[in-house]
């Protein structure tokens, strides 16, 4: 059977191509969810992918998740790094939830070194670029076998 | 004559019951919904009971404080420990404003013994579960007399 | 049956309406004292009221406590902010205590943010004047019963 | 030809004339608003003032800037201080974004004097009362000349 | 009748178009006079400007001011981050003093983010370049008024 | 044409199954072994996989790497968090290394919260028990395809 | 009219002439309050001379000096860097209060150049050996003359 | 001939047996002063064992341990983390002092990793239960023979 | 014989009178001088009195004192706090430094607090307006005879 | 049955005698090590000392001294003080380890306050000199009794 | 052809010989430029020796360097630890600085353990005695060549 | 007679000339070498010149340089930011330790702008390239003389 996946995405992701691509790549948003949406049907999951620039939104999504998903890859983009509300909703839930990123975070600026969520998900991926979406995924996969 | 009191939840608050119950108990936000709207009833107090996982709706709900209520009891959730806009927005009103936790926050880790609002709340109640509330209440009531 | 509650006050509130009554109010110690018999009356509370600058005399009260009280209200006064000693003397015991505070000490001095016995407490409460007596009183009550 | 200004006003902003006068003054955002009009008149701008109390908000509006405008004029309230989500939205777009405050921010409270955003921002205004509104939109025209 | 303005620039600022123009600019500190000088005919301000490597002369200076000038824009180079002399300098005078800067110092290193004169200053410009101090002495217009 | 990768383990990883199960699961580092050559043999990588408890040969190891190898997967162990020895022979060679940890180390200890040798790193992988590994295999196919 | 002056003495003191004479000299408590007393009689002062090792006495004292005394010279010794409650004891009393040192605390090690009581007080002498008492009760004649 | 050693306890160690027995053990303070006294008798050791919950009296005693004991082993619990004044009092005296403690003060809260009186004394012991009475009688022994 | 006593002022103190006058209080450095000579003639000393916002004529005025002088009493203002300059030349001479203020550093900003002076000179007088100066004086008359 | 116990040495050990006398005492490594001996005859140890400058070859010996000692004293050196590895080395193991060190770290270096070891410890003995080892056996010999 | 190298000298140094031996040597400063005049002979170096207590004195000096000078070893004395202003002169010239100290700071104080300027010099050489201008003057040969 | 110098190298110091040649150069370990030894024999010194990878091979090496060297020159590279352990052996020695580098550490990362090893040796030289190995011989020459 078929088993859902939310692939949340937070503040600015919505630029990525756009945004900073000597950081980010050249790959839209939209580039990544066709690529989760491939990589789902192989792993037999059905991809929700969503992205808010709203720190209340994905609060709710992750109740929701907890609702509809059997897990959850999250790049809470710069809620990485502030939001105590997110570990709480993380916390709060029972479905594995996943951190990536899209860059190596640690090789960035000193503020984006601490993650505020690390420590409720269940694993962290970084820096693989947006490849780091299909390794969350697989990781999900071996998780909810 | 009745006044009306805003009792204003924050991120997560919506889980309660279901959410890490070691800690938070077993009661869900209607129970405490309820037992707010009892006390209130024998306080004399009318409670407009809300939540919202938006930092920029618990904002508007306090502007919205200062034109309608006599006082607030606010549970801000994880916003306590991370909300400068939570902080302004209590000292832009004239209204009192009582910060309350269901669990100890001194308890817990490190990032909960923080508070961004207290300083700009007349006080601060905690530890004391669902009770919590019942006591905000009445010292609205002492502080409203 | 009656229960007998420890109301303990440390250092420096023997001088409550003299000292600075900006922060602290006009009351004295004695009329809190009374105020808290009163409410100790109406809630099945035999108050027993007690004040010493002594570090060491309120440790030896809390071990007291653990024979003779259902429960304490502390004021720690300045050694809320320095005392291992009572944070551990606290733990020790098994009756319930609540912190309480005249002022919102989060709204005053840096070195009055933190407190070092909150974590060994049940719960605090602060910033409703004398009626942060009865607040606590009130709770103790709720877990007691 | 005309350029369209952003002008975007973070939390509590709406609250100006009401909030705090000593600190803020007492014209109310409309008032500045209009005063931005006239001077965007002078100038060449077309002045499209908003307010939102949402952090996700204030992104979304940084985002339709890159489209639409030709500068933004930005105070972030309470947000500069903690959202590293709006200095990454100012990082994702190619307008210029001039960081203004009211108030001397640097003459207030420790959490006040750190900036997020001006990092990511071309310059900072601030201290000149409703004025720093005014000379944000000279140093854009000098800017986008 | 005209009003005479101190504009006072400290350590290093001699030699501008030479040092570092990637951060400060092609244009030495004889075009920033003369454009200064300019702008002052536009105003009604007759500027005074001035240029020291010693951190005592610019004391002596904002001392002076206090006798000479209806207010003072401030460029105080490296002593911004360092210098309590000129804090307390500016504390000791009533005309009004603008402190700003060429670069955006929050954009650079650390030791740069904090500003020593800045509570004392009645607010700050920085990051236009050499337009930094037309617009200081828009600000000066403004308050003198 | 089959690539070697390196995979490097560092001090202590050689009592795994044995110590702490609780953290690090029943596997021992023997099993692990076979997965990843399992692993390898599908991804068409040769694993050389080894094990030291001495900082500077795992110093040699990556030195030898760089002529031997086409990628490298590395759980430093103890030495993540204070090896700068490392960090540098991760940033003197040329291919890329991957950061890896079994538990989740951001919900340990604090000092485990900080890595030394991520920002040399490609990416990190941390928290899926001994599948950490595979997925870092994973991530080298994507990089070195 | 005679004055009547506290001169008070915290732990450690009474060890004077035997602990540590190459910090605190070959004096005994018992010459310095010779000293006082000569003193005080030039300077019409009646000089109460104590010595505790408790903090809880320490305090009293000083609410006893506020009914007896024009003023209080204090040699809190280690409870200068840790006691709250003495900071808050002065601060609750009406008469001045002077710091004063044996020996030059700022040349110690850290943990001595931090005084709490410092704020609360009217001035602080120290680093003149015996002598420091002498001069705190020439600024109290000045102070109350 | 018998030497005299001041066994010194401090705060809340009364409570020993009844106080958190999963960190401190079954024995009672009375236990471990039986075994003190039996270990004295075969080192030759008359042991003077005391207990007090005020850091006065803890000065006081050492400062009489340097007129009667030829060693003090000091228990001095929660003032081992706040207090100067047993520092000094341990500076002021001659004979040779030992810290220790029941639990390995290390592996539990931050606020007991550090000690206040540990540069004072001869040597500390921690960790093995009442045992580490023992082993601090024993070297007093070797100390003093 | 006389001896000659260097009085230094540092930064800003010539603005005395005129400065802040609520913290310094209303009297001249020149109303100081002559109260200084003063003392100075019934203590059987020469004053030179002298005043410098520059750094560097301070250490100056250290070498020169070295030679002339029989001691030093040093206001050195806002140098007080970031001089190591100072700190090095004081330690540099051989005659007595005694560091003064008129206000009480201690009860004012954070960046007061700290003297980098203090550890360098004899003993510090700080808080007792003008008064300062003369008990400066005596402490010098006690050191030299 | 005689028992065998590691003794393990760290990095400079094998300077003692000649390694700052003055810290350390005049015994040679040997000299402890027949001390070690001829008590742990007396106690039924067998003992297997060792000592080595490499920190790889510390973490391989504990995890050797899990099969074939019974108890583990360390004596870690300059790695007490930075090492992850040992920490988790003891961590991983079953017996009992005790650190112990010849001086009293604690009056010496800050950078020697911290032990990275001493929270995976049974317990810690430090300042008795060569004693020191001596102390540790006979815990051990408590522990494992 | 000679290139002429300005050997610059910071606060105090003319106290050389004089200023605390036992940390500075015996030799003058006088000593020290007949040094480095005998050594620049043997170098092909024209040596222009300065010393100020003036931090402006020497950024004019770096100023001038820039001009006239092949390169410039400077020992900053204290204004090393604490001038911004300094670094920013060494940054706005092109000729090569080094840094030298007399003693081996890192083996003093701790507020002489960091250098502001060092980031923007060439290289740093401390702890050689007057050898260590010499040393500065051999690498500024290699650097000219 | 010709004197023995071991010239040791630490981390990665074998991959110079492929190592980040934008920071290290592009000459290799053994051309540092050669120039060393030419240097030598020019200044009387028969070179001894190691690299390891190891922590406690270096320690073993200045162990043996008590014995057989005149003087150390060492170049840590990582370990100098870590090690203890080297800051003791140096220590531990008699024979003077330079410390060298190629690169100028304070204008690295912050991580490497603190040396464990600095206040154990004689003096430091850093920043010159392959040239501070010449530099620190000379010193030694000038040292050992």
């Amino acid at each position: 059977m078929t088993q859902t996946i939310f692939v949340l995405n937070g503040p600015n992701l919505n630029m990525l191509g756009k945004r900073e691509p000597g950081i980010y790549g050249g790959k839209t948003l939209k580039d990544i969810e066709a690529d989760c949406k491939a990589a789902g049907r192989e792993l037999g999951f059905d991809i929700d992918f969503r992205q808010s620039n709203h720190e209340g939104t994905l609060v709710d999504w992750f109740h929701e998740a907890d609702e509809k998903a059997a897990g959850v890859a999250v790049n809470a983009g710069a809620y990485t790094h502030t939001s105590v509300a997110l570990h709480d909703a993380i916390r709060a839930i029972s479905v594995p939830v996943i951190e990536l990123h899209i860059s190596n975070v640690h090789a960035r600026e000193e503020f984006r070194h601490k993650s505020m969520i690390a420590p409720a998900c269940k694993g962290v991926i970084c820096g693989f670029g947006p490849h780091s979406y299909i390794l969350a995924l697989h990781a999900l996969k071996n998780i909810t076998a």
